[in-house]
């Protein structure tokens, strides 16, 4: 069972997880194997055929009258093998002399996109895109029930660098039982902005963004893709709604429509500009089952991982950026995506 | 010059440093790179003999009578030459619509450990690592008199995967022209465990360490060395003084000794432990020039680079750790070293 520890300094929690846990030996053949990717297909666990090599499944796409856990899926969705968090058990919380501890409850699935092992995400035809968010909205309805949650993540990682250990294209979703730290900070910095202008900030960077234009990838009726003002990395980019809703679960059809154009055209220049970056991408909504909703804004941010951060970074949470948005911005619209 | 600009919602700032900047394509060749240790000492900027290559010297210890900027010295620093914050300049502030910056002033050094092109930090002796934290120590002392830096980070990046673009041991300095926010939430932290509990928070983890001794890496009269209870990272590893001070330049004479002799046994430990990982480590100290100092406590983390933020700590700054700390310093505890 893992188990969540509270930082008594920096109130973060963090999630100690032994059933992942290693040896020290163990490291020295993680780094040597950092640029290994792995091509065979016949271990590939979330390949069709090999529907037995994961948990069972909690939701699959299939044709009607189909068997679960058997082969004939376009999306499917099963329990992450080496879950940091459980669904099952009580939220017991306890003290360690000063420290604070509770058990590792929450929830973390896998989310795999296409049953086709060499497709990335940017490759997919947009009406499956549209199937797996289809799928993210499925299941983070049915985890919103669950009253010990109180946030969930989705989120995708692409590539070694980027955390990624499959490389057949996949999303997660891990459910907390307590909201993160950094979507606290993102409240109150909401909140703020609020008191002093008297207006959502992402509602004023649509509008200053959609305005100015030198920091803008690409826009739609429902969407603008932005490389932010303060990018902490080089390329990195913002999807933002322009109309102001908390979640992404209140799409409107031709939003989710808007949405997969826009994320594929950004992935599709990514991939194209900087020769199929790392990147990890987050759908940051709010909080769930703890009435902190306030004016927050939900969005996308796809996160290039190109430099690496360093002692200065992890001491100060400054982080250093070589590449101005403006420069990145302009590098991503001259790209001719054929979507 | 450089820039640093304000996240409005996050309240971070971000360095934009185009100095460094690159093209798309440079990002190829980096992670290509990646891999790639640079062995070749006669093109080391940081070797004696190749002191022509580097900015002028700031302060060197050698002889009395040789020239600055000649080989003979044992610890030498200099201006970063791709500084991310420069010294020359007024802060100034502007707008630019509902956004904040101001121009890059700071300053940015590097501290070269050693003649020694081969020899790591935790293979110096113990004097010439006090040597390294004189340096440290008159170069902090220094840059407080600038009335324009209200924080100055000490680091360290070992190997590649730690951020490190030259072999050769060396540490750096930033100052910053504002306090960072991730130094603003342990000041929160600290004041409020204090109002709770009517006590430092780091003088209470040392105490429950000392007597608990499960997470204790090494201890000696002035300072103890542990691995933290919510540890975001495995092997993370803390050296805390056990008497309360805001600053690291407040250290007694047998204090230096003593904290150079437990850095030096943890970083050896690490060495043997986990085959000689990557690690940042960085010096903690209080604000300076702001009156914001309150309970601080300084201490110095290490952080070992074995495991990869993916998206879900982006997206949240909750860590997932496989190795809980009272195994590390287990571990640890059992490495013997010869000092």
């Amino acid at each position: 069972m893992s188990e969540l520890r509270k930082d008594l300094i920096t109130r973060e929690w963090v999630i100690m997880s032994p059933e992942r846990a290693r040896r020290p030996s163990d490291f020295h053949h993680e780094r040597a194997a950092q640029a290994v990717v792995t091509k065979n297909h016949s271990i590939c666990p979330f390949c069709p055929g090999n529907e037995s090599m994961t948990p069972p499944e909690i939701i699959a796409y299939r044709k009607k009258g189909d068997k679960a856990n058997s082969s004939g899926w376009w999306v499917r969705v099963m329990p992450n093998r080496f879950p940091a968090l459980m669904v099952e058990g009580k939220l017991n919380r306890s003290e360690s002399a000063i420290y604070d501890r509770m058990d590792g409850i929450g929830a973390h699935e896998v989310i795999v996109e296409t049953p086709d092992h060499g497709t990335p995400l940017s490759r997919l035809p947009e009406a499956q895109m549209k199937e797996i968010l289809w799928a993210y909205r499925e299941r983070y309805t049915d985890l919103c029930k669950d009253s010990r949650f109180k946030y969930i993540l989705i989120f995708k990682n692409h590539g070694k660098v980027a955390g990624a250990s499959i490389e057949h294209s996949h999303s997660q979703l891990i459910a907390t039982p307590m909201i993160p730290q950094q979507v606290w900070i993102k409240i109150k910095g909401i909140e703020q902005y609020y008191e002093y202008r008297d207006n959502c900030a992402y509602c004023d960077i649509v509008r200053v963004e959609s305005d100015g234009k030198e920091r803008t990838v690409a826009e739609n009726e429902s969407f603008i893709a932005i490389e932010p003002y303060a990018s902490r990395h080089p390329f990195e980019t913002w999807i933002i709604p322009k109309r102001h809703s908390h979640s992404f679960i209140d799409m409107k059809d031709q939003e989710i429509d808007e949405l997969v154009a826009t994320l594929k055209m950004v992935l599709l220049k990514l991939e194209l500009c900087i020769n199929d970056p790392p990147y990890n991408y987050t759908i940051i909504n709010a909080p769930i089952n703890s009435g902190v909703i306030g004016q927050f804004h939900w969005h996308l941010e796809i996160i290039p991982r190109l430099t690496i951060a360093a002692g200065f970074e992890l001491g100060t949470g400054i982080y250093i950026n070589p590449v101005p948005p403006e420069e990145s911005a302009k590098y991503l619209r001259n790209i001719k995506t054929i979507v």
